[in-house]
């Protein structure tokens, strides 16, 4: 247990609740020493940190699917470590692990939720926490699941080069659908059709995405899967074909905005294409999460699906800034912040 | 044949398509001789016209379910009516029968689509239109089948004193619900409770809706019948619970908007709650009309359900005058014209 011994714990707490985007006021910057383990206990080095869109939504109060941050807690995060002493018979020191360790050099838990890993040469750490993680999770419950994905059909997803969106394509293209991503810019929405394989993209920033679509899917759109809500889902919902699903699986374009922005005007289109707009939580589906990763680690091998990662090497006190990125779509794949 | 000889058939036709709530300047009045019946055909002389929501939707130009009606067409509706002339085998004179036949004294039609119907002293004519009619068949596929309902759970319906909310009601109190009717002023709200068994009401007119659901639904809304659209939308899907679900039927606040209305503001609680949104129509379910309607016909023999009609007498040049009533809310129950 020396190991441990003398070591700090550099922190980022919430210390107020953001009005808009998250800026440097909203942090806290703390540090405390490591503790040994209670017993059942370990204690894991955090090596890279998830950042994800959803944390916004952690950070504001009132009632959601999980308590919101409160002020003066540790920022709440998925991240990837290495277990540096050990209470629980369940993880040995130097184990790889996967869980809730918020963003911290070092967390204290019981175990619960967490997940050993094998990274490999091929399969690393931070692909644990995109691809063969909550992420990838994400994707493959939203699409097969709540979306009802049939083989063949025409699938349209926003924030495409985004770390689910980059992977729900995939996921579709290997079921034989034919493709349309949704991205900013003409770096992302060359890499989801090059690298990808995606059948086609649509840059927000530079085209009508009502008339894009109409072109890129003449057909309508089977699926809508929606990361970003606003006034590309309004665009999507006039699309729908006949019996069409929109899994909503995030907002990201509103969840900085300060005052509530307008709900999706053209929801009348469910009504007339009698189609299905519906929200999930990847959490829902944890009794499944290991036949999932299990499929998915089969396709990454396959060569079928790529993961990638957008990791920025930094130290804890940079996660405000790092976040920022993601809010400004400034990521490719998922953004990961490698714990220097 | 010669009982049709020399009569005259006065119309309804659609002569503007209306911007906002269609005035007296959109419809032209329109006479000419009833002819005999095609081969095949049959001469319908009606005396009901059922007056819906969805009527101002076919006025409008665009895509939609069906075509809209055109410019100098004879408005359509549905309708019941007396077979007057028959060259059709499956219909004789005097046969009382349901169908499309639009806003017109006297309709010609090749059967298809056309219900043969027995009224009696107790199930009359405009309950064909209403409860055993499409206004029924909304209500039951709309609540049982989009909206999956379960026994015992809490329904929240809007227009709740309408021709098919106030179905939607009393079909979810026979499923052993708990039942909140959202209607307009006290009279109606009261008629839901007292009459129709409704546990509670809400006057959208004197209340605010989000604090009255939370009273009425303290423990949440497992499934919003939405009729309505506009702001009691949102302030129901802000009382959702986990699993909700959101069958779409209308949304007779936003149709005569001059502008286009905001979309639910609030539609991010599908993802919180895992919740669903679903437009329907009822003609998808036609292969079960017949089941159903049996079903409902049962219930209404036992007293389990009571239909009501709002019937307006008149010709059909009050049609017009008469669909106002509607956009207004002054009916309660189905809004029938009846021929004098």
């Amino acid at each position: 247990m020396s190991d441990i011994e003398g070591l700090t714990n550099h922190q980022v707490r919430l210390a107020a609740r953001p009005n808009g985007l998250p800026g440097p006021d909203v942090w806290d910057h703390t540090s405390e020493p490591v503790a040994e383990p209670a017993e059942g206990h370990i204690v894991v080095q955090v090596t890279h940190v998830s950042l994800d869109p959803a944390m916004r939504g952690w950070m504001n109060d009132g009632k959601s699917y999980v308590p919101p941050v409160g002020i003066g807690e540790v920022m709440r995060a998925l991240a990837a470590g290495r277990v540096v002493a050990s209470k629980n018979s369940g993880f040995a020191v130097g184990d790889v692990v996967t869980g809730t360790f918020g963003v911290q050099e070092y967390a204290e838990s019981d175990g619960a939720g967490v997940q050993t890993v094998h990274p490999t040469d091929e399969v690393d750490v931070p692909t644990y926490l995109a691809l063969l993680g909550m992420t990838g999770m994400t994707a493959y419950f939203g699409l097969f699941d709540v979306g009802a994905l049939k083989d063949g059909e025409t699938v349209v997803v926003s924030g495409a080069a985004g770390a689910v969106g980059s992977v729900v394509g995939q996921l579709a293209k290997i079921k034989g659908c034919r493709v349309v991503g949704i991205a900013g810019g003409p770096e992302k929405c060359a890499w989801i059709v090059d690298e990808l394989g995606f059948d086609a993209a649509i840059d927000y920033r530079a085209e009508n995405v009502k008339k894009a679509l109409r072109a890129a899917a003449p057909d309508g759109i089977d699926v809508y899967f929606d990361n970003v809500g606003g006034e590309i889902l309004d665009a999507a919902l006039t699309q729908l074909r006949f019996g069409a699903r929109v899994p909503i699986c995030g907002a990201i374009s509103t969840y900085n905005a300060t005052e509530v922005p307008p709900g999706p005007a053209n929801y009348m289109s469910l009504l007339v294409n009698r189609a299905r707009m519906e929200g999930f939580l990847v959490f829902d589906f944890v009794d499944r999460f290991g036949a999932a990763a299990k499929e998915m680690a089969g396709w990454l091998a396959e060569g079928k699906l790529r993961s990638r990662e957008d990791v920025v090497s930094g130290q804890v006190s940079d996660f405000g800034e790092v976040l920022l990125r993601l809010f400004r779509g400034e990521n490719t794949g998922k953004l990961v912040l490698q714990i220097a």
